[in-house]
């Protein structure tokens, strides 16, 4: 590798991001419930242990660190003036169930990296930047996802305090075995008038920037979603005896609507569906099913687009349903319009990729992130990573390169100094 | 209820048959694993009560009677010459979980019935008669059906000792522990020069007879069955974030798999196809499905009919493979060619039919019947009841009226008559 001097970095030699990130994925990765691959969901022992090594790490690197009362692990460097205001990179580092290393994780790890960088450059920046590790993002143990970010941002619904695991533990005793105070998840939320922004690096998950052939992107906007529970409910029979006619087949009905999702959102570009589950309930290979469900996910680079596709969708089922006789019950469960990214973060991180020599490619992210609960509350922005394996995430295959962690990394340090910048 | 004369029953009032009968299924369907519904698994303790049960019924209308090494429960009414051939009447007691009250027990109870006629107007016939309640038709314990008929037909499978239920138990030691006696199995086998014939009553499970408004029909062949598992494995991604042309979803290539087993089987008049298990392993309502499962029958009132479909389904399956660039497995499970009813038999139960004032219905079964074991063994024969509730069956929503089991149990009793008249 050749370490030359770049602007951007300081003393910093290309290389070192990438280097040290992927050092610390690895080791952080060490940390998992499952004793193959890596599982690190909200609270597990696996999930404490990594937050006590990201905050050792924080300390390490010269910031005040502590994990918060939602389990957040919060490092602050701070500026001289105390009256500053405060910038924030985070994302989060719990994970799904046999998780890659760098969902959530790049974009901490990253951010932590360049605290390194200004402890060793000793470099000060006119405002406080505060790390912070989320310690729930992904859903996995409450099915109640950004637990960490809702509460910095104020969002936190305390109702889901409730909510039980599927071992039928709350999450209100949870946090208190675990030593956090759930009453003082109201406290954590950071004034807006505080706020300079919000800054966050992920990998894209997807496999756009791959196809490009490009190390990164700048965030244009974050997907919205519209989720639908469909149960399908026919008429069960004997698989030998109820000729083809006089069937009321629910898994043939799901057939059809999975196919319908797939031609309508595959007419218009930034446009996705999906039926991730489909089951026929205690189904057996020689019963006609009475009964099937599924799951719908809708998403768009635009709400509009993604509304006419929900309603196509919800109309054809209702096609399907009286063509053959059976019942179909959509129930919405979730519905979320897009999130925008400030054009201004997002002018001022494209203008970092372009002085790293990397083509400025600007892209919507179809997966929702810790970022969008800061709309509103600051000026966001998000910096995309290219995702190797096909841009496969959310399984062990899921894959980035040093090299380009380590162009991330410069580009995130570029845009924080330019942030610090007089406009 | 008018209670008339007939010839075809003797002394026996009509309306008489139909009611035991209904009182017997009533008593019998106490027994039962689950605490509400019926389920009658093989050598669980309702399985055996019910075999004790059947077995002093039996007794009281004056067979000699016993369980066999297979579970069976054997009534055997005499001729008075004992060199005199048999003529076995049978069906099964066992159920699939929470099952209705007249699959399988229907055959045994009109049977059983019979023998009570027999016994109350002190009539012998000129063959010796066989009552058996064959221990296990369905499969549900070790996933192998026939158990009961295999080893009266001499078809049992010794190696199937070996098999395990889901808690690990395996059906020799089940056996064992209940009383019986594995390794006389093989002695259970009848001498086809000493049998007369097979007959068995059962409820149709589909909805011909109910449509075409008729209480009994004839069974012309027992359809056989080519089972496949089908595996799709495709490749996994976020829901969010691979655009459309780019996936290689599993479940849509599984929808386009159900509904070409539909098109294809709709298109010929008794073949049937059915896709009964379908599920994607693991789904989550945000990652597009990398595997899905399902399983394909298809079945028709003739092999080269049924062939001709599964190689039509095959070659579609590698299309769509190859066009969406995943990979199917098709594993072929089970197979097994139509068995044609005695056309002998056949007429003998038509002309019974006929006689009892009832239009004479030819028809196909769908579903597998203890009676093709016996093909190749004896001549054999069936005789189908209508069945309820739109055809429904493997379901407590099973109904038969008592009006029809009448019926049935007097067309039964002319052609056991018939039977023993000289040619």
């Amino acid at each position: 590798m050749v370490m030359e001097a770049n602007s951007a970095v300081d003393a910093n030699g290309r290389g070192a991001f990438g280097q040290r990130i992927m050092e610390l994925a690895d080791r952080l990765a060490q940390w998992s419930e499952s004793a193959d691959g890596l599982t690190c969901t909200y609270l597990s022992p696996a999930h404490r242990s990594a937050a006590a090594q990201l905050r050792d790490w924080m300390h390490q690197a010269g910031m005040t660190a502590e994990i918060d009362a939602a389990g957040n692990v919060v490092g602050r460097h701070a500026a001289d003036e105390r009256a500053a205001k405060t910038l924030i990179i985070a994302s989060h580092y719990d994970t799904v169930r046999n998780a890659g290393k760098y969902d959530g994780r790049l974009g901490v790890l990253t951010a932590l990296a360049l605290v390194e960088h200004l402890q060793r450059s000793g470099r000060k920046l006119p405002f406080h930047l505060e790390v912070i590790a989320f310690s729930e993002e992904e859903g996995m143990r409450f099915s109640t996802p950004y637990i960490g970010s809702s509460a910095v941002a104020g969002k936190f619904d305390m109702g889901v305090l409730e909510r039980r695991d599927p071992q039928g533990d709350r999450m209100i005793d949870a946090m208190c075995e675990a030593g956090l105070d759930p009453q003082a998840i109201p406290a954590l939320v950071r004034r807006p008038q505080d706020l300079l922004g919000y800054l966050e690096v992920h990998i894209e998950q997807g496999p756009v920037l791959l196809q490009e052939n490009l190390p990164v992107g700048v965030v244009t906007t974050i997907a919205g979603t519209v989720r639908h529970r469909v149960t399908i409910t026919g008429t069960a029979g004997h698989a030998g005896t109820v000729p083809m006619p006089l069937r009321r087949d629910a898994a043939t009905a799901a057939a059809e609507i999975v196919l319908y999702v797939e031609r309508r959102c595959a007419a218009v570009p930034t446009l996705v569906g999906t039926v991730g589950q489909l089951t026929v309930p205690n189904g057996a290979i020689n019963i006609i099913p009475g009964c099937c469900e599924l799951t719908l996910d809708i998403r768009a680079g635009e709400d509009a687009i993604r509304e006419a596709a929900v309603t196509d969708v919800l109309a054809e089922i209702g096609r399907i349903a009286q063509r053959r006789g059976v019942t179909i019950e959509a129930k919405e469960v979730v519905r979320g319009n897009n999130v925008p990214c400030t054009p201004r973060i997002q002018q001022l991180l494209a203008d970092a990729v372009g002085r790293a020599g990397v083509p400025i490619r600007y892209l919507p992210s179809g997966a929702g992130h810790d970022a969008m609960l800061f709309a509103g509350v600051t000026d966001i922005g998000m910096l995309f990573v290219r995702c190797g394996n096909g841009g496969v995430s959310h399984s062990p295959r899921e894959i980035i390169t040093a090299e380009d962690a380590d162009i991330a990394g410069r580009v995130l340090l570029d845009a924080v100094i330019q942030m610090g910048a007089k406009p």
